[in-house]
């Protein structure tokens, strides 16, 4: 099985897509990865979804927007950062804003008095530290390699304690089976109390949301999509009610069901 | 007044940053600007919260899930990304990943064969390309300066169209005055319909959401908080009832109320 991710090879998108392929290919945006599996060019995109260090969410949201692939599968995952370098005498720690955001608690009481320096993506801090001694490098233990030495562990913040990603498939091949749901409500109105309105006939239902998110549609100022993760399959004859109630509610919008899928834990 | 935001000089946030400030001091991280305003050490803080192309909007919701500061002022300001070379000929287009995705329908319908670097901020690109005539790059068209030409202005897709910062200052300061309120909700529970009590006072008081979005809490996997920015001010008897009667929903958790403000829009 073929899929594209985001690169360089070392991302932790690469060690998630491990997981579901044995061919990878590497690109640098997640609307990229969208196209190229709603075109049918790769079989399979995994993009992060949630407390991502790669890519943005919010692009990933609005990627998915279009609603032209559908969701296969959740991979949910650890994050474990380890501080790299070559030996103890670093001056200088290098990593993705986020990934340094994440390590903040651990950096400020260790290393109060080293410098920081953002980099566009935790791989190339990585490769920075390999090819210089004044740098260190935040990354998973295993990018390691021969050459850098792991001088802490599980540095991260305990906030920031996992990470999720999505499996892409063309539109085609949208699954209703599994146990969760993504959706993408378009009511293309507003008034007072709409999304309650759009929210009770899951809850009418016992259907759980995992996840909310209102994000700009890019339309008007003001005008929002409402991107909504469920605890039903699609498969559900309650989850097809609801949606129905949904759709008749948001009759000048839309509703996108991105598909049904099941969550793999992967420890990389 | 003193402020703080993403650096340097050149980003997005400085632009914005300046509609409220005579001094402007850079950091490259957003809880580094929350921690600098909570502890007192600069007056006011500047943070992306949608649509950003710096920082990570996920990153600025959860350093204000801390709520040890206030927003003061939302700042709206249009995206106006321009190509900036110093000639037609560069071979290589380098700009913030986000910026990158922006601008995608123009880059490949324009520059299909150009290159893509990904550089860790719009204002490392532009100094890439004010540095090396192979490399253009993504920026206010302002940012070119004496060196570079604009080649294009307004390359950006239609849907990305505006960007929202807010404007912090320490708890202490936290005005209830102004049109518009964002609040946080941590239940520390769940059931199916829960969000949907939640959201109930709202709707009874005739009070609009014009944004929501769930993070998860770090505490525990599917623990979630809300952010929720509603269309009234704390001033207002309807806000405060509404508020009192989710905090009882929610007698386990807590509610954040991290001020009320007014909209500015700035043209830059």
């Amino acid at each position: 099985m073929r899929a594209i991710t985001l690169g360089p090879e070392g991302t932790y998108s690469h060690r998630a897509t491990r997981a579901v392929a044995d061919e990878i290919v590497f690109t640098e945006s997640v609307t990229g990865i969208v196209k190229s599996v709603a075109s049918g060019d790769i079989e399979r995109g995994v993009i992060p979804i949630e407390n991502s260090i790669e890519g943005s969410v919010t692009e990933s949201l609005d990627a998915l927007a279009e609603c032209n692939v559908s969701v296969d599968l959740e991979i949910v995952t650890p994050i474990q950062h380890a501080l790299l370098a070559q030996d103890h005498d670093f001056e200088v720690v290098a990593s993705h804003a986020q990934a340094l955001a994440q390590c903040r608690t651990y950096l400020d009481s260790e290393y109060p008095d080293r410098e920081i320096e953002t980099v566009s993506s935790t791989a190339r801090g990585v490769e920075r530290a390999r090819n210089d001694s004044a740098v260190a490098a935040i990354g998973h233990p295993d990018t390691s390699g021969d050459d850098l030495q792991v001088l802490a562990e599980d540095i991260q913040d305990r906030s920031s304690n996992t990470t999720r990603f999505v499996v892409l498939v063309p539109r085609e091949e949208r699954s209703v089976s599994g146990g969760k749901t993504s959706l993408i409500i378009y009511p293309n109105t507003d008034y007072p109390g709409l999304l309650l309105e759009l929210l009770e006939p899951f809850s009418e239902r016992d259907i759980s949301l995992s996840r909310i998110e209102s994000r700009p549609s890019g339309e008007r100022l003001g005008d929002y999509l409402f991107h909504i993760d469920i605890d039903t399959g699609l498969y559900e004859e309650r989850t097809q009610q609801a949606l129905s109630e949904i759709e008749s509610i948001a009759d000048s919008g839309w509703v996108c069901r991105l598909g049904s899928y099941d969550t793999k834990h992967v420890l990389y």
